[in-house]
């Protein structure tokens, strides 16, 4: 059953795509070329960070998450669901490809909550409650290529910045009921290195059980390793492939050229 | 026929709803209670100068149009399809009021051309060429409410800011094809006055001959003459009714019982 249904690829780009106008346009002409169904989940970071700059609102990045006062919260509300999202979407029709912004608000996309404070408060970020992924379907048999901000909601009216890869995941595995759900992270790196040192070293078939034995050897980099989590847990929850490298190598990504693909030892046999 | 077509109440709120979180939420308390469908079209003006003073970039409005250049562009953008839309969106969904914010760069809702310059180079500013609504119609089968920024694009990649007064006045034309569509404009006045420079001199009723006696006059504000030029276009092309008033009026505005309602004459036998 799995094996017939359609392929919707997750795609995933961050900060170093967003950046850089030029960027933009050379990532679009190699996204625009992968058949649809496909999805995109953005960050920009780096935007929100020089807005923030620019209006003297303090910036506090702990942990890889950006402490998000009031003020802040509505730069990257700005910045994220506002500007990057409809220049990525006017762009996708400029090419031809019809497109949906979407940020986890709308159509309540995703429910999150604030984050539990612990030692440290991350003020208005969001955990991942529940995605709703009826209408995005809607969307996606509209032929639209939706395109999704991290911003979501607590269903209280308050809004909360919320990590783009983990939207990714969240939306990757929900949409596994409708679709044979391929994962992509596009990042600054070749793919995950076995000497993070070295870009030459990137791993191409990353198995679970080698995972763990890298954490425990310290041989990552701190940064990848929630990534990694993630995309284990992805796979774990039922997405078919996930595969981490370069926006730049998207195409080659896509057909598991380039790249490092994850996998589940269990599932072995499988693949 | 049309008179068997379900109603569509198409709303447009302006600055003096936005600029303020209270009468945003006195707003959003009144209008959830009309009944579906039902959509949104929202300005924000003053939110988008402020942003625009913060970050120094000079604003210059003629004839009441923001001269809008790219720094601005970027302003607006954030401004009206970010912090506002998915602020109105996260307070509907807290009042259970299942909600999608759309610009019209989504789902190519509104394309648009660059005002052509003639004395004036008002920018990155849109004329609107069409509405393509067949989208908009399936979130509204979804019972979703839409709620819609005034950025509209040119397909060639170009954002553009557009007045949301003709973004309402358009969209309400074009949803006369499914609907009977009733279009009500909220601003700050009690509707259409007779003197300008008193509230209490109301018109319950302009029709069209009035109109123009009164343009001819000079008794109307002179901000008032292209929202009513276009409100009777709405008319002429369709929309079964245009009312005018105070968004605190809006549960009266939509029974007819406040504000200016207007006719055209020659309908004044299906009236």
């Amino acid at each position: 059953m799995r094996n017939q249904m359609k392929t919707l690829y997750v795609i995933k780009i961050g900060g170093n795509v967003i950046d850089d106008e030029s960027n933009i346009a050379s990532f679009l002409n190699i996204f625009k070329e992968i058949e649809i169904p496909k999805l995109l989940v953005h960050g920009g970071g780096k935007l929100a960070t020089n807005l923030a700059e620019q209006l003297q609102i303090p910036q506090q990045i702990i942990e890889g998450r950006r402490v998000t006062d009031e003020e802040t919260l509505k730069v990257v509300t700005m910045v994220y669901a506002g500007y990057i999202n409809k220049q990525l979407v006017a762009l996708l029709q400029s090419a031809d490809c019809p497109a949906i912004g979407l940020s986890g608000v709308d159509a309540n996309l995703v429910k999150a909550h604030r984050r539990q404070k612990g030692d440290t408060d991350f003020g208005f970020v969001g955990d991942i409650d529940e995605v709703n992924i009826s209408f995005l379907q809607t969307c996606i048999q509209s032929n639209l290529i939706p395109v999704i901000a991290p911003i979501t909601h607590d269903k209280k009216g308050q809004l909360l910045n919320t990590n783009a890869d983990t939207i990714a995941k969240y939306i990757a595995v929900a949409m596994t009921e409708y679709y044979q759900v391929k994962l992509i992270y596009c990042f600054e790196k070749e793919g995950v290195l076995q000497n993070f040192e070295m870009e030459s070293s990137c791993i191409d078939l990353l198995d679970f059980n080698e995972f763990q034995r890298m954490k425990q050897d310290r041989s990552l980099h701190s940064g990848m390793i929630p990534k990694l989590d993630m995309a284990f847990k992805a796979l774990e929850n039922g997405v078919d492939s996930v595969s981490i490298g370069k926006w730049e190598d998207l195409t080659d990504l896509v057909k598991g050229k380039k790249g490092t693909r994850l996998k589940m030892n269990h599932k072995l046999v499988n693949v």
